[in-house]
């Protein structure tokens, strides 16, 4: 029987790469995007045309509430020309409170639904924003909770909860997806989702380091 | 400073007791409910009730993606009369997949936003229907996760999860409320959301086994 996985799929560069990983892996890919009134919502639609491309079996889009307390949402300045030592030491104010704590919850419902082995997300502890909910610790305590969590997991299953991008450098990422095929020009990284990239956020300034050090070129347009 | 506390509410025995155990220990309440297609609404109605009583300084209550495969939000009958030792060995079809963990991770979201120092959860491992999610182990990795998700926690703070209730047999789950001043006619257990309490589903049978063992006159009625 095929495999199905949970992918959260966020339409940009690290989680678009997943699903391609995911789908060569072999599982029947079902992906889970959420709405929560962040700037940056080409996102969303960056989502569903890599689902469409990737063939997902289904492609959920969940509306959240919207959070307080974080730039993404419009609460502050998203930060311009951090640099990687900068990323590193402070949490920026585009950290959401309890993001991916969220997603992986919501992610967990969905796999007992449709009785999924694995939920896939495209987090990196490497080249990243420092956010806490992206570490490596963290995503090993989740799977200890995932363990007892479920009427799934506690008489006999297992859901994985698969992270293949975790210790993996921005370029790395992308030389994985560019080997699976994947167009980079349909994936949205930038937090203020303007027309064009403004590639001076932290995500617009790690995805263009990446594709610089894996020596491709990025197809987005930037300012 | 007044410590805060986030106090899931269902408008059920169990968490409207937590609310007063909470307001007791002294912490300043937001009370979080959610909305998420269960048959049993008059629960939200019972839960505004019981946080105005309380004097909660805050009453979220989200709206949240209607579950499938579970009795609870229509699909299949609610179970009646089963009795205790059935309770503990088989997981109902009032199971809502992965239920508590969503409910705790955005409590846990709130309990950022407004810089809370606990998460105060009803959940029992004894007089209940074996749900997984209430279990000790279950939330002893849930403090784990919880102590490496957030900003506040990987930053020096703390966020407490309290389950005061997790050990306690509903007679003393009632005793306890009763000492605090709680009006149980108030709240509202049964699963069915019908005019009067059904008395049959495992969600009355407990509560109607509580009272008799705490020598108490349960004020709802019942068909």
């Amino acid at each position: 029987m095929t495999k199905k996985a949970i992918v959260l799929s966020s339409g940009g560069l690290d989680s678009s790469t997943c699903l391609y990983i995911a789908k060569e892996s072999g599982y029947k890919l079902y992906a889970l995007s959420f709405d929560y009134g962040q700037r940056h919502r080409k996102e969303l639609e960056a989502s569903e045309k890599v689902c469409k491309v990737v063939e997902v079996k289904e492609h959920r889009i969940l509306s959240l509430p919207k959070p307080t307390g974080t730039a993404l949402t419009g609460y502050g300045e998203i930060p311009k020309g951090r640099n990687l030592t900068e990323m590193a030491e402070e949490i920026p104010v585009s950290y959401v409170p309890a993001r991916n704590t969220i997603f992986i919850a919501l992610a967990l419902q969905y796999a007992e639904e449709v009785d999924a082995d694995a939920i896939f997300t495209g987090v990196t502890a490497i080249d990243y924003s420092g956010y806490p909910d992206c570490r490596p610790e963290y995503i090993e305590a989740w799977q200890k909770l995932i363990n007892l969590a479920t009427k799934k997991t506690t008489t006999g299953g297992r859901i994985s909860l698969i992270t293949p991008l975790l210790h993996l450098y921005k370029a790395e990422i992308i030389q994985e997806g560019l080997r699976l095929g994947l167009d980079y020009g349909m994936t949205w990284s930038c937090y203020n989702g303007g027309e064009k990239a403004c590639g001076k956020c932290d995500s617009c300034l790690l995805r263009l380091k990446g594709f610089k050090e894996a020596d491709a070129i990025d197809p987005l347009e930037y300012e």
